[in-house]
């Protein structure tokens, strides 16, 4: 038995037939040799019953490793079979951003059980991170750091890190502190290694620091880690106080949350945290149908123009054929611009004081998307549908209402899709709520109108 | 003049104002305080003739670690004005992957002059670099890591690391290979930190390592990172031997750039690596003229059904108001679910192994998102459309032929959006190219079938 060769999912075939057997040494075995990232997935794989079994058999110094990469409802099976000692043995081992994630998601008794079974140094510190609100860089930050002070030699600052650094999420970059706690200077591990033991702090620090406040969105410490390349970043509150920090893996943690919300807003749907599979059909329902509804009553106005134009469309039946690709065009172009103009939003590429040099582009974009589109149609519509399809009633006229039609309805697609966005940015919305749906419905009235606009102008019915 | 309360921008115009009255060593002094990422910004705000004299007044040691931060116009720019001596001091002090990058960039008359100004050992690297496929792990990974053998010492290792770790992104992990260059186990410096002097590398290290070859595509390895919370990843070759290492503020870097790919697929975009304020007129058009055109010419398939409905519609004018409707709720619909299993694809939260479970789990949201809606519908089409607007011809058969094709779109919509992404995926495709404007323009054609076929049924037309 070779586990190196084998998928997750063979080796945790394998652990349930083991099992099955009753052969617990060999279980602990491969247990011992796995990352806890995979050992998180057998547990998804194996019966409850068998779950606090397979806990059991867990190396000592990797359970709690592993317990942080179950999801909440394996957790939540796990604590309900733990003894008292077991889990006051796994808090131990948590990070305290860690446990606090796990309360905010565990039934109230669950939590009880946790308060209880933690010192009341780490139940203070629990209950600070708690009150963060939700989307803030406090909630994610941890308050385990290596903390140094300036008169301390490079020395001291191993001495420091031998003693307390088992504790903490990381060590390689250390924040000085002085005695109000206010942030002076961080140094990192590379910079201690590559200097002599007497050498002091203060003349080594970095004093020019990055930081974020506790308040600050976690957007913000994304973007920090995106742009200067962090490994850590520390937080602070409103006077300056260091009071955690955030690490590089929590931040790619929120960035993967992140671009999933903003893909779902993009197309409409209410974000849930739960992944896929997860999620009953119920939570999928809700999280799809309030959108579906807006949307569906919002097209009440293009059936208000349809009927408008009724008679005339009754006397030239023909124009109705063309009525699909019409809005599909606009809202596929509208939906192009509001999907590049959201994500450099989001990236910090642009901001609201290019809102002119944007539409200065889209619109320019939007001529020469419109005319090409034109162009092409032009000719389609006389050689594919009128000549090849023998579609009746498509005469010179109509074909040029359908392509000035589109000429003039993709301008106006780029400008409300790059618009939209900005101006929900600078009301402080997030831009992704202009979902393409949005851009679609609009641009449906709006392109109907431009359609019997030239309908009647050329057409003269 | 306090540089650390203002914005960049507002430093950058202190910077031009200094230019103004050649106050360099004002300049100077305050460049010795920003940070690299910020350095770069103000490199954008000045003029061209300014930039080279703005990179000679960068302290010595920034100025590469600024230069590598710049996008590649000013670079190239910057290049133009160095000497051979400055060229070379640059080269010297960046990183080798860094090097790479720019030189993929690079008109040729440039390269040459870089890999003239590089030793032979160097150009020989950048040669084995640049022969990666342009999406491989091969193509981010960085020679330059921490090697230890396993019988050293802990000692001998931070010997090692302070000998030669200035020139490594990374010191933080390092990597024990044996005499054939094989990757046999890794050790943290946080590992090294926390055991005894004499403690020998082979007893502390990890041998159960998860690294990645070269050919690897660049996503799995952003997926490694994400699950497995590294800070770096080896990279080996097909023998098994330790090439590389990829560093985790290179996979931040992919994954933004993977995100914005999809998203931008996703509304039928073909990417383009360069920020939108980069981008020329032409070459947005070129990104989104293709698909459009597709589109547009793929809605003949609705010309083709109204056209075949035309006497239909005739006679019952009042069907035509609610296609835009239809047609556009379907489109939201399916969207919806295409979004999410392209992002849950994308996750690796779902595989083809659960396209029954996605299929069965869509069908029932489809059912009751579409029994929601027409309900809804039915109501307010009555109500709303009839009785407060006035719309003539609406019947109860018309009002139930409209809920109807609402029923049914919809589940084929949810059907349609969850299938496509993931038969893509099976067939080695990007699951994002299953674009929302795609299942739009199916979704049109489906939905004026149906709505066609119950009014055939129902109204007898």
């Amino acid at each position: 038995m070779n586990i190196e060769e084998m998928t997750i999912e063979e080796i945790a075939e394998q652990i349930n037939s083991l099992f099955d057997n009753k052969k617990y040494s060999d279980i602990k075995s491969i247990l011992a040799e796995i990352n806890p990232a995979d050992g998180a997935i057998i547990f998804e794989e194996v019966s409850y019953e068998r779950q606090i079994l397979l806990f059991r058999l867990l190396p000592k110094e990797e359970a709690a490793e592993v317990f942080v990469e179950l999801d909440y409802d394996t957790q939540e099976t796990l604590i309900h079979g733990f003894s008292d000692t077991e889990l006051r043995e796994v808090l131990d081992e948590l990070y305290l951003d860690d446990t606090v994630d796990i309360i905010e998601e565990m039934p109230a008794t669950i939590v009880k059980r946790i308060l209880k079974n933690t010192d009341s140094q780490t139940r203070a510190s629990i209950n600070t991170l708690l009150k963060y609100p939700e989307d803030s860089a406090g909630s994610i930050m941890t308050p385990e750091f290596v903390d140094l002070k300036k008169n301390n030699t490079v020395e001291d600052a191993f001495k420091r890190i031998r003693r307390t650094g088992p504790d903490k999420e990381t060590i390689y970059t250390c924040y000085v502190t002085d005695e109000s706690r206010h942030l002076i200077g961080v140094i990192t591990v590379k910079d201690l290694l590559l200097h002599e033991y007497d050498d002091k702090i203060e003349d080594l620090m970095e004093t020019n620091i990055i930081y974020i406040y506790t308040h600050d969105d976690k957007e913000t410490a994304v973007q920090l880690f995106d742009k200067y390349d962090f490994l850590a970043l520390p937080v602070v509150d409103m006077e300056q106080r260091l009071v955690g920090i955030i690490t590089v893996d929590d931040a790619l943690d929120v960035l993967q949350e992140e671009n999933t919300e903003d893909i779902h807003k993009m197309n409409a749907i209410l974000h849930n945290e739960k992944p896929y599979l997860k999620m009953s059909v119920g939570e999928i329902w809700k999280s799809r149908i309030l959108w579906l509804l807006i949307l569906m009553v919002s097209a009440t106005f293009t059936s208000i123009i349809l009927n408008a134009f009724e008679a005339k469309l009754s006397a030239l039946i023909i124009l109705t054929s063309f009525i699909p690709m019409l809005t599909g065009t606009s809202g596929n172009s509208g939906g192009q611009a509001s999907a590049v103009i959201i994500r450099a939003l989001s990236l910090g590429e642009i901001g609201f004081k290019d809102i002119f040099k944007v539409i200065w582009k889209e619109f320019r974009v939007g001529v020469l998307c419109g005319l090409t589109l034109a162009a092409v149609n032009f000719v389609k519509v006389w050689v594919l549908d009128r000549w090849l399809l023998g579609m009746e009633g498509i005469t010179v006229g109509v074909d040029l209402v359908i392509s000035l039609t589109l000429v003039i309805e993709i301008i106006f697609a780029k400008m409300v899709g790059c618009i939209f966005p900005i101006l929900a940015k600078k009301l402080k919305l997030d831009p992704a709520v202009i979902s393409s749906p949005i851009i679609t419905t609009v641009m449906d009235a709006l392109s109907l109108l431009v359609y019997f606009g030239f309908a009647t102008a050329i057409l003269h019915i």
